[in-house]
């Protein structure tokens, strides 16, 4: 793509945020985004919905028209618009537009419209190019590094809940509202979470015993994931402070204001010479 | 301001905390406001306010009458009177007082009498002063530090709650209770905060799985913010230990195992002749 | 008091968990106590004390003649009667008898007896005396050091449940149940701290707005604690492991295992001969 | 065992996960276990069970017949039969059968079907036999480290709602729902855990001051069961970073910073000389 063509302006300005352009059309597309949230949002209340239903839908049309216009953009200017299509935005952003289109043609289909509230991801594609980047990272390596023990840990919650949850079918029964398995489980779901929405309560002593159970064990067990992600986010932050070595001694582990080794006392490197390796996600 | 000036004497008792005067200030000052709050909690319920009426409102005179005083003061002693009273706590300050006066000439306005229990946050500014200063200061360091990392957090809650919100709207509908998306998202923000009012459930089976989902996550992200402010807490409190200070460049920040300054490079004192100051607490 | 005599005999089995004896008695008085834990629990289910109320009343008058014996014995063979009997177990262990002997005169008192419910706490005294004592002394060492901040922890929240449980009574007010600050206050610690019972909830959308604050402001604050212990112990565990010191290099930070040291090889001392400071609580 | 007798290599099939053979039989046992499971979970749902009850039958005979083949052939290739039969694991086996055949004999025992959901369990077996191992073995070893610390937290937790239980049953008393002691005990755990069901609450002023102190304990020590379990794993995965091996004496658990062997005194390599074993992961 030659570097001066329009194209390649427009690239430079939709997909990217380091000119000035880039940024005001990032910030745009997030004030447009909003504003077409909070319209949906309004939309869907009733009492609102009455008075200014078409006040709603003149708005809601001219953001889907201008979403058109960019995703349009989009294709045209990516050097590879069939992959910009098939990712994970491009659904989005074609998710975004297309349930308006679609309720102009097939008016029953109102509900099929919170769909574009899918919008409200867009804002992460945005947020990710900007300054918030390093942050997430190391929350987001946390959670990679983590991956097998919190899978270790969803595996037994569920385990634990199937088993909970059959067992309280037992006891209970239908008559007490524990009229299946499945219910069942979402009750120990509800209860082992400590969500405890009260809709379904153990009625028998045996019942609650088995409850107290359920109870103490989410709370417990919630320890666990909470255990695992500090142990990895307290790894990851001191793994990204000592990763500059001493010229002489070649020793590692100095602080990242460090000037002098302090095993040997010779200079280290500048601070912004050191080549501290750079995520590449 | 002359030292010894009435203004500059009352300066040190009002504002101070220092001397024996301004100590016996606060402690009169957290009294006062304490009671005057017991008197506005009583006030408000409906059995004890039918009997003791005049007495809450002659009580609450006085304090309003005691509390305007020490404004005036705080006003008349300040060294810049405007700056005080366009502060966070000035503003406190007046509304604490302001409404007793408007219910005088406005009776109908009982209801913006609670704004004076805005007084409880007058509590803050005197613990401030004292010796719970460096702990609270850690604390909130270590959640200035993490910031970034809890604007992330949230702005994911965010999306989720909305996504998972809508989704639920969809799914049950205004049949079940779920009458708008605003009404859905306060459903979704009930549960993944494992609240659980109960007063909003699904009824039907996809919006159980739907809520299921919403439960283990909310369950499993709570991990994240305290594995944040945990990772930042363990490293401010290490940093707060390696006070031990360079004899030759007399910077501080050393790692307890550092034999030279990581700044200048000079030998630091052997790790038991080190004066590492103790908590004088 | 002579080391022979019969006092000083029963003040070791009694007081003490050292010998087999004492523990012989330790380990009946826990199984005595249970067991009139769970008569007590039992005599309080109104369909087991109608057919057995008179079992139950049998058991429970011998048990507190035990509980009595055990109480005399106490004051009769401690050093110092007075300060035992004045002391907190002192103090239990005469609740746990007195109500038994008053509901024989005053038999309307039935509710009283409850109060014997407080022989539980009697097992705290029993544990602390064994082996469970250094794990429980980290806990409680790394509470201690924690205190401030705990203590700063809770202003904070007990300041911001007073001013959302005052917004929420001006906003909801007494026709949505909301009927005095107290009661919101109540609703405010429970949605706070995420337990949700449902019996108040808000009814405007004002109100849920400011529900869901509470709940976020809950569901978030709730990483500080467990921040602040968390950062305590890890300290608290590190510091038990690095008391040794090199009798040639003086440096410590040696793990518990270490034989030689890690700085300049020289050896360490055994790690039976090392001096520990031992907790003296 | 002769190694290449038919019985040996059943047993590497069966019993192991190392060839091509074990691995396809472990994936194919899983895919039959939870096939089992949803069949036993639609089979509770009474709208489908009135349609399908036949399909659900014959489906459940059929992974029955499947599973006895199972049991039969690993009490076959076992090398000790009676221990297999006998573990935990051969009795999980038996009981993922038995009920099928029970309920061919005695048609009406229906709910005890339900113990068939224990099949679920039979998953944990074969996750532990394959590679997610030993992250596992790291968590259930933090949780073993901390066992003592654990204990010490439940017993508090459970000496607390037995002591608020009884003070609740006597501030609310039976007319407010709470009929006795146990039934109180229940509620003092749901409100402790942050469940809050709302089956049960308070309806007196001091009654809702005591679950107010009920909500803020739990609120509050949910922080301690996450400092313990964040701690250990903490240690846990630093001892696993420090490798290093001593070329004299080979012994392993060196700090990262250590210089000479802590157990022998001779010099250790140089840092980044070290061979740190990297996770085959």
């Amino acid at each position: 793509m030659p570097r001066h063509s329009l194209k390649h302006h427009l690239y430079v300005i939709i997909f990217g945020a380091h000119t000035p352009a880039g940024r005001a059309f990032d910030i745009g597309l997030i004030i447009a985004i909003i504003a077409s949230l909070i319209v949906l949002i309004l939309h869907s209340i009733p009492a609102l919905n009455d008075k200014w239903a078409d006040v709603f839908f003149y708005l809601e049309l001219s953001f889907t028209v201008l979403f058109t216009i960019e995703y349009l953009l989009r294709l045209y200017c990516s050097p590879k618009p069939k992959a910009y299509a098939t990712s994970f935005y491009g659904m989005v952003d074609l998710l975004a537009i297309l349930p308006t289109y679609l309720a102009l043609f097939f008016p029953a289909a109102t509900y099929i419209g919170v769909i574009r509230m899918l919008r409200v991801m867009r804002i992460f594609r945005i947020l990710k190019l900007v300054r918030y980047l390093q942050d997430s990272n190391i929350l987001l390596r946390s959670l990679l590094m983590a991956k097998r023990k919190i899978f270790i840990f969803f595996s037994t919650v569920g385990i634990l809940v199937i088993i909970l949850g059959s067992l309280i079918y037992v006891i209970e029964g239908p008559d007490n509202g524990f009229t299946s398995v499945p219910q069942s489980i979402y009750w120990a779901i509800v209860t082992i979470t400590t969500v405890g929405y009260g809709d379904l309560v153990p009625q028998t002593s045996v019942g609650k015993a088995v409850a107290s159970i359920t109870m103490l064990l989410g709370y417990s067990i919630l320890a666990v994931p909470t255990g695992i992600i500090t142990a990895e986010l307290n790894q990851e932050m001191n793994s990204h402070k000592t990763l500059v070595k001493c010229p002489n001694c070649m020793k590692t582990g100095h602080e990242s204001d460090a000037i002098h080794c302090k095993f040997c006392g010779s200079e280290l490197a500048e601070p912004d010479e050191r080549v501290v390796p750079v995520e590449n996600g």
